[in-house]
């Protein structure tokens, strides 16, 4: 296999040292670049988009063409596993993922298997594999999906929730069935990531986008222990390379310190996160990936510059951090300002190194 | 003055002793209750029925009928201040409140003026003149008003938001402006809670509903800083009686320690917050109050008297704990819920006492 030319965030996750910070960007391949809006009118729909591994290699690539990221990040959607599972994903313009068939019956949720990615996902393997001949190797490629956890919340809700009051009904009034729920989302999930590295990311991150919203008891044993076991399912090597792992439960940084120890390589915070407090809590056992608030992008670029350079100053001199939002870009947010990010990071992070 | 019959409320947040736990609910008064239903809709909308001191005043009473509480809250909204200062509250069903009249221009927010109480919130000082008449001592009232930081997203969003970009936008880009703002909004919650503590509030809390959307640096410097403020400018004591006060954050549990330094008696906490834990961080300096999930509530009263016992067990024995949920009761929770809580509260904390 070829060395990557470009291979910092992968050293970063491993706490190895690196010249400067990498960094990427949740979300990078989205609605504010105007040439991924147009790719995705020529698909027809996001949904058409992400299952066409042409178009889903294509605006992959487009934020890797305007601005000096660190990494690639496999565009897709938390959402193809219900939708493998036959649960009916759609999207509807300004409104959020959708699923046809919510799991409100104990019978729906008693049959539900785990999809065989090379036979329900094949289209994200196809387009995993066409980044990474596309990438040639210059930086590397993330892979991901959901958490068993937030998985549960969409294929219970039937979409996205205020309150999430249908699936919590029924962690506090049948336990036994969402822990049934979230076993099945634990086996699919590790496959796929497995599948995932196999056909070429370099890199995986779990997402665990509602996680934060349970209380702290039912954050461990509804959420964190499902992405421990699948952290422990993982191949942490493929053709040689370790794969670093990430998690990330927006909401979660009450819980660094029992995330650190879920067997991940790195944990993604958020932007309420004091990122010097973080790095006490969870000394040497990973990497930070964060924190700025994606709501300093719109700002305008001395406002970006001001904020970056206060995350760096907050994560401090040596290994062990990879830049990032506390969250993914905003649809808002003027393409140059990301550029104005991305340099800064570059241009200010080598001081700390 | 004539003594209170029930002073276990007091007691606890001035970390005195107690035979049990106190409780009372946010939003007690609320749509789960059918009778509330009723009332609102003789008043003929929210807003109407807040600006009715005899209707106000019939619904503040109305969770006190039902259930053991061990004190009542005003019935009223945070928005009347911003109502009071000319920007136009209204409340359409099913979508939260607005403001007809955000503020976008400098020159808005540079004439805005924070409003006389007695001039311009003589309905919520009627209001409270009126419960504390009609609980003839029995349990004490609580007063309350929105955040600076709070009423300023509302105020510059003109509703709720996902991500609140236009109030970010103004910090990141303009933060001597939102200064401005927070300080009229500063001098304007400080003059409320005092008028509501001379009509008779007997505590006062502070709602901060938004602060946690907020960087940890941002929270200090935005939010905190102006609770503290407003904690600072408020009467202790009342004819003699110090009159406590709470301050709570949803979703600030990361901050506990400068929430307990903000000259409060009391933090609330929600829901995903480890009350043992909190315990520790906060020390002798302040009550806990909270903080079962909402969502407990319609799983059925086995998972609500589990959920008691939980939180019970967390903070521990002895002073210093007020029993309420980690954020405002829903619209869907069944009443008789809610008094297997109050019933599981007042049976199971004397063994903590």
């Amino acid at each position: 296999m070829p060395k990557l030319k470009n291979d910092t965030l992968i050293r970063a996750l491993l706490r190895q040292p690196t010249p400067y910070t990498p960094v990427w960007i949740m979300r990078q391949a989205g609605r504010y670049l105007p040439e991924y809006n147009a790719t995705r009118a020529r698909a027809g729909s996001f949904l058409a988009l992400a299952k066409n591994p042409d178009l889903a290699t294509e605006v992959t690539l487009q934020p890797l063409a305007r601005f000096q990221l660190d990494a690639a990040i496999l565009f897709s959607d938390i959402l193809t596993i219900p939708d493998a599972m036959g649960l009916g994903l759609t999207f509807t313009e300004g409104e959020g993922p959708r699923l046809e068939r919510p799991l409100r019956e104990e019978r729906d949720i008693r049959k539900l298997a785990a999809p065989d990615p090379q036979e329900r996902l094949g289209y994200v393997l196809d387009t995993v594999r066409q980044v990474r001949s596309a990438l040639s190797d210059s930086v590397p490629l993330i892979g991901f999906c959901g958490s068993p956890f937030t998985l549960a919340c969409y294929m219970v809700e039937g979409s996205g929730s205020a309150d999430f009051r249908t699936v919590k009904t029924m962690l506090y009034s049948r336990p036994d069935l969402l822990h049934h729920l979230l076993e099945v989302n634990c086996r699919a999930a590790t496959a796929y990531l497995n599948a995932q590295i196999e056909a070429g990311a370099q890199v995986v991150m779990i997402f665990d986008t509602w996680g934060g919203t349970l209380g702290a008891a039912e954050y461990r044993e509804f959420s964190l222990s499902y992405m421990r076991r699948v952290l422990q399912g993982l191949k942490r090597e493929h053709h040689g390379e370790r794969v670093p792992s990430i998690l990330f439960t927006k909401g979660g940084g009450g819980w660094l310190e029992a995330q650190a120890a879920s067997g991940c390589d790195a944990v993604g915070v958020d932007w309420t996160v004091d990122l010097a407090a973080a790095r006490e809590r969870v000394g040497q056992r990973v990497c930070l990936q964060g924190n700025l608030d994606p709501a300093v992008l719109p700002a305008g670029k001395q406002a970006v510059r001001a904020g970056v350079a206060a995350v760096l100053a907050a994560y401090g001199k040596g290994a062990g951090h990879v830049f990032n939002l506390g969250h993914g870009v905003s649809q808002f947010t003027p393409p140059e300002n990301v550029a104005a990010l991305v340099e800064a990071v570059h241009e200010l992070s080598p001081a700390y190194h």
